[in-house]
């Protein structure tokens, strides 16, 4: 039987947020491996397993560290924070898989923040969505500029990561700049911080006041399309049955 | 004290799936409310719980339905498939809880199909993204067809809901045809079966050979992005630091 390695995304942080399975997995595992942060969000239940950390930026050390403990014949489990296939080390794993054949992965999905952060709001995404990172580490600007335009043109809902760090305070204005050649001032949007984590808080307002606002770095964003309002004081994204006033239609297929 | 509904997100079906809030909400319940068929999903440990269902496509019944149990003093839980905030019904619930100021609604974060589907195909999601539905039952196809387009203009890979059903067999079929006017026919695609159920299949293709591929109504479709390929079985998306040849960049923010 092959060596596996668990990929785990661990949701916004506490332990009721993670699925069984997440739980399960990391239960079954000899070794955790994960960035710093996301270790010490683990708290006291996994105490006495055997804990490996790589700071931020190492994430291909970090995944090495997984295939190298694993070929010492150890259950390693690899946690992400949100979904282990989005903004996560999934794909990065797969990637290297190829220098350890004799390894086989199973990613574990967790709650994203898309899912966590409007579950706070209200229900901002509801219908078609984008989910869009601010980091330009790895991404040019141009294109992520590109994506804005996109997102806004095709109504989607849209549901902004990253939206800020020490060294990028002014990418959310910049962003809603971009938007706003699109879509109106008024739009209805909102956002989350310390999404299931200590102090959470959730507001919403219109995206020319998104625009003026400085964020921190523990943010989601969430940007409504043009069925959204704020419903005392929620964010909500209405379809079609809502929209027709809450009558069931009768429909054909 | 104000009664409270949970709008609980159950993930893709199976229990160990869920989060161990929405099994806690669920434990915490005194009638659980849904479509039949995710009533079914929930298995022995909830039998005993009193249960009501609604057919499909009386989505606004069932919601009244759980205000007028909450009215009685029961505790209430409402099931939605993957995650209730998307497709679901969490942003009729706050509609309709107007009309029902004295009780309080909670949304629970489930896993929702682009998360669990891209977890079972590899990672193909990893960055951006966009989650379309090809139902025109509540959007009229002149609106999925924009949002495709634009999605495909932006280069965000897609997760496609809904991509078939009795009556609309061709309907993913039409998404290719629209998706090949601005991307190539090898581009990398996939699609998963069955999500966390009994009999979960998963398919890589390329766009091309997606058109030509009849899917069943419980099918999530994923179209990579310019930086989507398929190694060893996997559909995968690559960021920076792994296009950049796997090395640890050095960055400066």
């Amino acid at each position: 039987m092959k060596n596996r390695i668990y990929i785990i995304g661990m949701g916004p942080g506490k332990e009721e947020m993670m699925t069984v399975e997440a739980l399960e997995a990391l239960e079954a595992s000899d070794v955790i491996i994960g960035y710093t942060v996301y270790i010490k969000l683990l708290g006291e239940r996994f105490a006495e397993k055997e804990m490996m950390t790589t700071p931020m930026k190492q994430e291909t050390k970090r995944c090495r560290l997984c295939f190298e403990e694993a070929a010492k014949g150890k259950q390693v489990a690899l946690i992400c924070s949100g979904d282990a296939g989005i903004y996560g080390l999934a794909s990065l794993m797969y990637e290297l898989n190829r220098e350890y054949p004799d390894i086989e992965l199973t990613v574990i999905p967790g709650i994203t923040a898309a899912c966590s952060g409007a579950a706070v709001l209200g229900a901002p995404l509801n219908h078609d969505f984008c989910v869009i990172s601010l980091s330009d580490l790895l991404t040019p600007w141009e294109k992520i500029k590109k994506r804005l335009i996109a997102a806004a043109e095709g109504d989607f809902v849209i549901a902004i990561y990253n939206p800020s760090s020490h060294k990028r305070k002014d990418y959310l204005m910049r962003a809603c700049d971009i938007l706003l050649q699109v879509i109106e001032e008024e739009r209805a949007c909102g956002y989350v911080e310390n999404i299931g984590r200590e102090g959470t808080k959730a507001v919403t307002c219109t995206l020319k006041e998104l625009r003026e606002t400085e964020v921190n770095m523990f943010t989601t964003v969430f940007i409504g399309n043009s069925n959204s309002s704020i419903v005392n004081g929620k964010l909500l994204t209405k379809r079609g049955y809502q929209i027709e006033r809450n009558t069931d239609i009768c429909r054909n297929n």
